[in-house]
């Protein structure tokens, strides 16, 4: 199909753009071809659950980075009652997610993804669920990197819920911090905080060399990981945007920073790439479009009060 | 609907361009955007007939303009056993044809189109017919000018026919010569011509003041006009290809003039644009290609000896 | 198809039944099969509207007896957005409805239906109706006499018209009487009641004859002949029933007899069957299992205090 | 649902009816009912692969009992393009199949089951196969035991599969022989036969103990046992038909007894039942109607020459 073959043809330009900057301009065309083409009037939403084609199912296993599906029974997990997902698809290619979203319903605000992701159905009617938790959301096309669709899913999967399933008041996500390891190992040693002794220096390199749970008992450790991490998402910055591209993402969307969860993903890579923390950014419809233009036009990242309180003098 | 709306507002911007240049890059950006939009890959090919909704049917009514359509019973006789109609939709507007093609499958090529509109259903077998004939192909959406179906369309008809009945061996079309009583009108007075005597001069204008059946039983007449007609097609040229529309785009495809028919078009119309005359253009798999070659590069007109002899000194 | 050749046999096995009582075990045999072919776990209930194929809307002009639909037209008017329309089809005849409702939603429970079938669309929201009117039903397959699918279809019909439109708080019907006048000719002659007087007999007569709207507007006439009505639906019996088959319908349906109007089906059948008089019966999803129960034990016939005033002493 | 529930209460019923004959008179209603709603005219032959619904893909791997299905990617390799798979359903569970058939495309008639259970995909064009083989057919639901499916369903797949793919010119099946150890266990000792020396029958009692496929290598035993396996499908009988079910099944349908299979089956299942031995049968359209009626009215059993001469004397 010739729309499949011109994206794989981008994927391939893309792998060898460094070295052949002269792809560039058939690279711009094929950009800007796909943004038409992939323009949002095109795209169908549509939930996926156990009664989707398999060569639809498998693509989740394949394409799921965030938080990997161990075979068939895990995703079957992820699509019951107490889950939903949904995805982008191209009329002309009927059997290709976009990109697509995992959502957990429940009752409270998760703060713990490892928890999450092995926790048994609950039978509840949905009727009782007050809360959504994105804990997932995966492009799936190499070849289409630059046309963006995540904003656009997370805001129609908002209103799918709502009216579907009218108790539910708070969208939230559960995200990981990608980078944060790797900025705690080099930028810390240089920072200096009121927060950070020589000693806490010390304690994080011995966990960064080797991050497991145990370590992380110590009371003192979390308080100062707690305010780096807010740190770094509040203050570490790239063109005046926050640096970590999670973060971008979403206070780009107009969401609000809420929680930085401690010991909240236990798994190797949330251990590696953030020692466990993850963040729970709200989407709140009252609020989105008044934090967007704040975010676009002044820089300013929308936070709630416990986030603030946690950035170290 | 964004795509529907922007298709509309074209429309309207085409509307005015004569007398508003200043929309000419508008209507440059507009069609960009429509021919990626419209492209090949995402056009559906479906065909039209009495399990088709409503609402797309009475669409037929509304854009045929070819050969009228004269309410539903008319419609459904064109959509039935021995007929049939096809169409390329849009995933994004299911229920608006862009473009479609009426045809009816007989035994022999059709010399007359009121006939063919009149003619009782053939309650024969599909597998006894051996030609099909494209009476009539309209475009829908004025907005979408310039963004060429029509070429595409005839020939996954012919893939499609091809394939469901195999007796089919000769495609053609029995099109309309829009423009021939105008140009007669408007030429013929200063045309040096052996077939064309002064007394025939006077014939013509005649019969162009009040065109009517009875006038065309002269059978001189019909020699000089079914001459004129053939220098009309053959030899009437707008940078270097025949200056009737209909013939440049069937020579174009590639198809062969293979006939001019007298009296074959007797409605109102008929009579008045083209004094009843029509052709039949043949869509030959065989030579498609090599035609339309040498039409685009040498400016030949493949057309058959029957109608090479009609040529006037 | 196998299902629809037998529907046809058991057609003409009906057809010829009287004469012929030989064939009433084929009949039976055919009628137990039909039962349980389509029952109703086995029905699709469908809106029909304009998106709907051209085959079956065609047969809504076929079959439509109570009151005629007079072509295309006519069929888009009342398929419209303040028109609704819901049959049921059996999966494997997709193209033939078995049964079909027609509704118009309105603000006012509607005395009028040749006004009903005349009005122009209104283009208020749907949110904006706060009653729905039953205005015509009708079986469509003449061979599935006995199977019985308007009880069903038409609660079916409220409850997806309450989950649609939560505005709409009455539905009615908007029935005939259909042997009213031939009741009235062969009836009142004998008839011993307070309200007939020789003088209103004499009327009577006189408008069986040739029932005019004219001739109706006598106001003493109009107390008598709904006085007359009234009696008809609520004391003439059959098997200690109200003979009238639609009352028996819906009464037996658990409706409630609500209204009488004068003048409400001015047309030739309207006239001719029930000197232009109909009924509302109301269907109130709080009371219908009541009153079947009470109508089918103990024959009560629940009509509205207007209704039983006019009863004739 | 309806009808699902009254399928899963036949199936209660049916597990109980031994010890409470008093539940026949209900087991026979239902059944009645469920042969009429399940009649050929109301099935849906459709094409299971991978673009099924994951919700009818796990049925497979719950029904297969034939060759037990191992997990998904097993599943996978039995749909790709080298196999097909057809299913019944009814049109109100249109996610429950009734009944399913697995075919391999192949270029011989095969003779070894775990050969075709583990070869990878073939990936020739549809066009170069010559063969289908029918290596597995189960029925689903228990509860419509007694309702056939299983002849209709072979005779509708060899129909679709002669349209898809006209190259293939034989249809067969590669069938067990469920019952084969059981009567070799039971009858041998006392068989008197010409091929059956009492030291045969101890290495068969030896055998039947262990059924190894080491021990199979016995060219002696080979004949005896092929031997020995055409009198059981040819000469052991129940009320004049063979004993073997899936014997009666087959020839009932038409099919002709074309092979005996040395070694076809080294599964665990395989060697338990039938020490490993597999028949083909073989559809063939031209002698199907014949060898049905030759079946059910002289009780003759059709098969091949080779077949025919295993038989002891």
């Amino acid at each position: 199909m010739g729309t499949q073959s011109l994206i794989a043809m981008r994927e391939d330009i893309l792998d060898v753009l460094r070295e052949n900057p002269g792809f560039r301009a058939v690279d711009d065309d094929l950009l800007y071809l796909f943004r038409a083409w992939f323009n949002r009037g095109f795209l169908d939403i549509r939930r996926i659950d156990w009664e989707t084609p398999a060569v639809v199912l498998e693509k989740l296993i394949e394409y799921e980075s965030v938080h990997e599906i161990m075979g068939w029974p895990d995703l079957r997990r992820r699509l019951q009652e107490d889950r939903r997902c949904f995805g982008f698809f191209h009329p002309v290619m009927p059997y290709e997610p976009l990109i697509f979203v995992e959502v957990a319903l429940t009752n409270e605000i998760s703060s713990n993804v490892s928890e999450l992701l092995q926790e048994e159905v609950n039978e509840a009617s949905p009727a009782s669920y007050n809360t959504a938790i994105f804990y997932s959301i995966n492009n799936c096309l190499e070849g289409l990197r630059g046309v963006s669709f995540g904003n656009l899913l997370i805001k129609q999967v908002v209103d799918k819920l709502e009216r579907e399933i009218s108790s539910i008041k708070t969208y939230s996500t559960l995200s990981p911090i990608p980078n944060f390891s790797a900025w705690l190992k080099s930028e810390v040693p240089q920072l200096e905080l009121q927060a950070l002794t020589e000693n806490s220096k010390e304690h994080i390199r011995g966990l960064l060399i080797n991050p497991t749970v145990e370590k992380m008992q110590d009371p003192e450790l979390k308080d100062t990981l707690l305010s780096l991490c807010a740190y770094y998402l509040l203050k570490v910055k790239s063109r005046d945007k926050p640096t970590c591209p999670v973060a971008r993402f979403h206070l780009g969307n107009g969401a609000t920073l809420a929680k930085i969860n401690w010991l909240a993903d236990e798994s190797e890579n949330g251990m590696t790439q953030s020692v466990g923390l993850m963040v729970n950014y709200i989407y709140d419809k009252n609020t989105l479009a008044h934090n967007h233009e704040r975010y676009e036009q002044e820089n300013t990242v929308v936070c709630s009060n416990e986030v603030k309180q946690l950035v170290p003098a």
